[in-house]
């Protein structure tokens, strides 16, 4: 038998449920791989977040970045913790990476499960079935700003929006190549540009520009208002929909929540041109309220393993996890609390495992 | 008999569906005011809008607000039109209108009506209502921003979101005085303070302030993505929800669509002080797609008008309207087609004025 093909994966638990999901993610990437045989994992982990901060002051090491550089892919579970302000936290550690290693493009498939309700009436999973395309690397989310006679009745906080050329562009390329190998062939972008004069319409121009180029997408736009009515009223619009950090950030959320929970939903953070390591987490945060309890839905950093399996060219075991997690879902009807079941992370992971042998 | 009190109201139906869902609104009006007998309207109209501005090169003549600023209130329909860029047609009139006369309240009620469809799964009225408090005249609508290296491939644009603390314990301030009268004293506060490290960071700070001067009042946050999402999942959690400028702008629409349809909701723009007029209109737009064929459906104009009725020290009157409208609904079971019926907007009006009669 040939050597299999190791991928060197950086493991970041980091808060909360993270310590839960993780490990499962693990599990059934250890258990893909050995089915696949022609490759296999080795995982190193990082203990960094919230704990390393209250102890060192820090989210990660000074060279944190530099430690991450080498890998091929990145697992992180969540970050955030209560007596952590949320800026700290991920601007200490999770944008960070986003940003130095150019993970541009946040993909975040909305797909309705087998085996899952949706909370939105008569829908079924041929209704929701897209891909939001979020800019992560710019935009509404900067660390630039200021306070002007702080702690004055007179006080004014500044907060600037940055977009580039360069940044939008390669945001809307990334959208209309996908756009046009998806069946729908279909790209909606998200705007604002009615009450936010200056980027919002910058992001119209470039999206027209390329929409020229791409006469076999097509094209709509919405304000980001009526798009999110939209997700809740049409949700068999949608093929591609592509948005800034910022809109991109709360529509996938919503549509996670119309896919049937947060604790579903997966992403990836893709430096498309391979340059640097991309990063694969799920959407649901720490979940400080249900930590430790060992009821965390682990199906979010699961699906993110089986993105990350794609982007390491193994689309077919990819494919074969997510199979596994539908056929768990609908054939053996296991589901966590947030899907009104009562299995715990631990049931709800073998059950996938197990299932990896009853799929194609 | 003592003759009646006349409120002077500045009507401006805008541009596409505000044509036929304003008249329909005074139509409603009339017919309360008649009812009740104590006071009657002088409506003045303004022809403002698209077609002025495709006319003149103005949404509105350069002393409009001078016109505006000695009515006792302004009702308008909507704004906006294929053939002019949007942030011309809103930065031109509606914009103006909100922040010269200080109408830094955006009251925009979520509420599910008898006989009418959620969207969500297994939810009634008793699920769903309640009140969004959006911040209406600062935030990150602004025209403050610019361009460097314009039409280069280094083109940067940027835009700067500007929070006062004057402008934010305001909108404070209005929230927790509803919510200590809401029946779920209960005050939500949008943020997104992980990403946006000035302004949400700043935001939050005044919101924890505030609640340390109305411990009568519970109060929560949640990130604007997590809160987009628990719309859907959780919407009896909320009696008062407050937000900024676009978090408003965004929850409000999502909240129209949970409550049947965009066409339903209205809303108030108050200046609380009574230093100038207050500004009532429906969430939804002008709606070119459907302009013209007398299908719009007048609910969230006529709604918007018994808010009307509020202010000018109407409550009762205004209750009526809005009972009528619940009524039109429910026991007649008269829709329009966004609400899978498929009544005029005359008829729907007038079945509405017909159930004047029969509520209290
Ligand atoms: C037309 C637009 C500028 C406006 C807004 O975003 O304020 C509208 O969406 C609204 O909610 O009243
Ligand atoms: C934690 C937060 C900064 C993050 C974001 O908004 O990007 C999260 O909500 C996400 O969507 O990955």
């Amino acid at each position: 038998m040939a050597s299999a093909q190791v991928h060197r994966i950086a493991v970041i638990p980091g808060d909360g449920i993270g310590h839960e999901v993780v490990p499962a993610a693990l599990e059934a990437l250890e258990a893909v791989a050995a089915l696949d045989g022609s490759f296999r994992f080795a995982f190193d982990r990082f203990p960094w977040g919230c704990d390393h901060y209250l102890e060192t002051g820090r989210m990660m090491p000074p060279d944190g970045l530099e430690q991450l550089r080498g890998y091929d892919a990145i697992l992180l579970g969540a970050v955030g913790h209560p007596s952590v302000p949320d800026h700290v936290s991920l601007w200490g550690l999770l944008l960070p990476i986003r940003r130095t290693f150019e993970q541009y493009v946040n993909l975040r498939p909305v797909k309705l499960l087998r085996g899952v309700t949706s909370p939105l009436r008569g829908r079924g999973p041929d209704d929701i079935d897209f891909v939001v395309v979020r800019e992560n690397n710019e935009g509404e989310y900067s660390n630039a700003g200021g306070r002007l006679f702080a702690g004055t009745p007179h006080e004014i906080v500044v907060q600037e929006s940055i977009f580039t050329r360069r940044g939008v562009e390669r945001i809307m390329r990334f959208a209309f190549e996908l756009a046009r190998r998806h069946p729908k062939r279909r790209l909606t972008s998200a705007t604002k540009s009615n009450g936010i004069s200056y980027t919002m319409p910058f992001w119209d121009e470039v999206f027209r520009e390329m929409a020229a180029r791409y006469p076999d997408v097509a094209t709509d736009q919405f304000h980001i208002d009526a798009l999110a009515a939209r997700f809740v009223t049409h949700p068999h619009h949608f093929g591609v929909v592509v948005g800034s950090n910022l809109f991109g950030d709360i529509l996938t959320d919503l549509g996670a929540a119309i896919a049937g929970s947060i604790g579903i939903a997966p992403s990836a953070n893709l430096n498309p041109e391979r340059q640097y390591p991309s990063m694969f987490e799920p959407i649901h945060g720490s979940a400080p309220d249900i930590a430790g309890k060992g009821i965390a839905n682990p199906v979010g950093q699961i699906w993110s393993g089986a993105m990350m399996l794609e982007h390491l060219g193994h689309p077919r075991a990819g494919r074969r996890l997510l199979a596994a997690i539908e056929h768990a879902l609908a054939e053996r009807g296991v589901k966590t609390p947030d899907l009104g079941g009562s299995a715990t992370t631990r049931e709800m992971t073998q059950a996938i495992v197990r299932s990896l042998d009853e799929v194609p």
